[in-house]
């Protein structure tokens, strides 16, 4: 079949819109019409080539919602007409990792998906006869895309899909870090450094379980009030304060229970560490740092009780906890409709690019 | 009265014997007639003037095991005849810190310890009527010591004071980082880098909760036998393969569950951490690294699910936690008797220093 779709050709460059050629559902697949999906800065971040392992041509983009059309030989957790979020971190509930209790990172499709593949080692796209790339297993820059089954959260049909795509990244990644990675308790103080999108849900997370003080960090002011609106109880500007880390301990009586990077900085990582608790603190790292930044701190503060963890995809096990969250939005215990600030059909995708890199949106999501 | 002590009167000197002045316990203070003590590195670390916050003239030791002779006012949780194991990290149960239940970092009298004084700012110990500092809050290069009460841990009276002064600091210290600030679980893989003292403790700590495999990094195949003995299952020499992480890796399919650093090395700080699994893998930081050195990794493997932890007396509350481990030596569940390789009078105190320099003692314990 044919499908509309945004074209990586290279790095550096606009993405271009054609009709590519896809081919159905193989064993164990499922033909998916995609009907809404989010950019999102890791599909900037691979089309501007600073992405190491980023491979092109390539259908890009992750953060989809859509609809089943068709399934595989094989296949039976999903059929058509059920509404589903792509998994760029799937769920094969048997891999090693899916069965340890202790991670969401299931490996079982991992070196194709970074090879651009599906797990047989093929795409499903191409054009004029020669393949394009899938990219993080998803491609949701493309109307219909072909996907393994263990890589599709069934969720509940009233759920709209130009909200619910967000929760295929963005949402579950900053909620989920709150929730399933640190298990953030109620009465805590949290800080997050980095007042966008991602730091907005992790945000609302602390919200949601009851965190006491929710302290922003931030050298934008322009995202104060948002971040109100969505629970942050202090803000700070780091370029207001002499010490952000002492500021951070005085403000806290002592440091904070979790701290959350949100930026992608070496060095916010370092301040988020060290501006948590003695005894107790965590600090989650959710950006991503530059090929090959390192971090660094003095030993002292993990031997004094400090604790340095990173959390992927929220902690969330794609095929159980996405339906979790969507249920949450549909609740009303978290606000999705706030950070979608702009909609666009296919056409202008890289308006899209261009709103997110300014600054001038939260998230833009891409309408079929 | 008087006591025998060492005296520490400046960094890099041997200790000298003398006889010195105690002042009697006041209020929640308690005298102890101390009966043996371990010699253990961080008492060398100070003496050698390495240690940025060491103190001079002090009496140092912190790993005794004892009598109770006499208690102050107010004092209700100990009494004469106790026999008792003074605590460097106590327990005052009414702290911030206490109170957690994350911590066993008792802060209580934290500020006056760290300056070599009780908790009323003044010393106990005095020769020719000029003061000399305490040390850890313990001292325990002293035959009398005076204490404060929230810095003993009472234990069972059968328990040989030559064997459980060890308890005090290194057993604590190995074998708690394992159950109490890892909770390693049976079945696991836990690799432990530095086979001395706390490394032997680490070792029969896992194999005491059941891992499965063991493994033990060192440079000295010297250690390999008592190792063996205390539950290692694999040795690697790092000096014998290529890649240190990788080989642990493939040893463990895919990573250790729980690596712990027990030399104060940055660079086997960073290889612990990077040889656990992907998803889970624990490191922990037992070690002490040199003053202001630090450590590095690239922050990936932290968001692909490795954890960054330290700890310090092995996560164990004193006055709760030190009688259970002396309980288990009791019982047979840890072997001390092996790790003590020398015993000697006070009066040559200063050789069991030099046999620890050299390696040739796993621990030397003072008798008095």
């Amino acid at each position: 079949m044919k499908t509309r779709a945004a074209i990586a050709w290279k790095a550096g460059e606009p993405l271009s819109i054609a009709e590519v050629d896809l081919e159905g559902p193989r064993a164990g697949e499922v033909l998916v019409e995609i009907k809404a999906t989010g950019i999102c800065h890791t599909d900037y971040y691979t089309l501007s080539g600073a992405d190491p392992e980023g491979i092109f041509p390539a259908i890009l983009g992750h953060e989809g919602a859509g609809i089943v059309l068709e399934t595989g030989p094989g296949v039976t957790s999903v059929k058509p007409d059920d509404h589903v979020i792509p998994l760029y971190t799937p769920e094969c509930r048997q891999c090693k990792f899916c069965l340890s209790r202790k991670t969401n990172l299931c490996q079982s499709i991992r070196s194709t998906q970074g090879r651009g593949l599906m797990p047989d080692g093929t795409s499903r796209f191409s054009l004029d006869g020669k393949p394009l790339f899938h990219y993080m297993g998803t491609s949701t820059f493309s109307n219909y895309i072909v996907v393994p089954e263990i890589a599709l959260a069934k969720i509940r049909e009233d759920a709209p899909f130009d909200k619910a795509c967000y929760i295929g990244c963005g949402v579950t990644t900053g909620v989920g870090a709150v929730v399933f990675s640190a298990k953030v308790e109620a009465g805590t103080n949290v800080v997050v450094f980095g007042l966008g999108g991602i730091g907005l849900n992790v945000i609302q997370g602390a919200k949601m379980v009851g965190a006491d003080k929710i302290i922003g960090i931030d050298i934008n002011p322009g995202r104060v009030e948002i971040a109100k609106k969505f629970g942050m109880t202090h803000f700070v500007n780091p370029n207001e304060v002499g010490n952000i880390v002492d500021h951070i301990v005085q403000l806290t009586d002592g440091g904070a229970d979790f701290s959350f990077e949100c930026v992608g900085s070496v060095q916010l990582m370092r301040q988020a560490l060290e501006c948590t608790h003695k005894g107790w603190g965590q600090s989650f790292i959710i950006g991503v740092a530059a090929a090959g930044q390192e971090i660094s701190t003095r030993p002292f503060q993990l031997v004094t009780g400090r604790q340095w963890k990173g959390s992927a995809f929220g902690g969330a096990r794609g095929r159980t906890d996405v339906p979790k969250i969507v249920d949450w939005y549909m609740d009303g215990k978290i606000n999705i409709d706030d950070l979608i600030t702009h909609t666009l059909p296919l056409e202008r995708i890289n308006e899209g690019f261009e709103l997110m890199k300014s600054g001038q949106s939260i998230r833009s999501v891409v309408l079929y």
